[in-house]
């Protein structure tokens, strides 16, 4: 279950909009990347919420991948996009893989400012470390 | 698209073996949490994976919420489970509920250790705050 979690939250998407809210072609997508940087895909699945008087309704996808997930949630009427990659080094170090894929993905949106984020899962710490007893 | 990301990764599970393989189970438990908490559900996804030499395989499930999703990865081999429930705060706080539901989850499993962390997402800092440019 070791592995690395990376997140991107991308503000001011100044792609074509429709990268934003068609769900078929953002799987697409997804699954090419996902193949491009050597993860396998085992499963997929997309949602389009219906749009609102503030614009066309979002997206959320997601891939189960062999080495974990991807998710994918768009918010149109902010131009906005989070992004979710983890994936868990059972068989091999796919860091590497993450960290492009995610940055494939991130192109699609031509963002303005994008937050980034890192998480080492599943590698227990010291005991002095931030572990919490289960409740 | 600000929320708030939560993660617990679960060692040493204690529950019934059952509950790291039965995708079926998981489910149903994830989508009765969901409600529980007040969250929607708007799809579902599972993931059985073929067992090894190791032993059973894992399982992967996904709920995806109004609120964005949640997402869980067992592997039974080593006991071991990764939780992540993110909720986006556009039409209320649902911060609490989110945190509701991860222990709810939790319970489930048992675990003698377990590592969590907290992510505020879609929150754009100041300038001089760790935001990067997009590639």
């Amino acid at each position: 279950m070791q592995g690395l979690h990376l997140t991107a939250d991308l503000h001011d998407c100044r792609c074509d909009p429709a990268w934003l809210t068609d769900a078929e072609a953002l799987l697409a997508a997804c699954e090419q990347a996902v193949a491009q940087v050597g993860l396998k895909a085992v499963d997929r699945l997309t949602h389009s919420f219906p749009g609102t008087l503030a614009g066309a309704g979002g997206v959320t996808a997601a891939v189960l991948l062999a080495e974990s997930h991807l998710c994918l949630h768009t918010w149109p009427e902010q131009r906005a996009v989070t992004l979710d990659v983890y994936v868990c080094n059972h068989s091999a170090d796919h860091g590497a893989a993450a960290r492009q894929l995610l940055l494939t993905l991130e192109a699609l949106f031509s963002a303005a400012q994008v937050q980034r984020h890192a998480l080492r899962r599943g590698t227990l710490p010291a005991p002095a470390g931030d572990t919490g007893s289960a409740a």
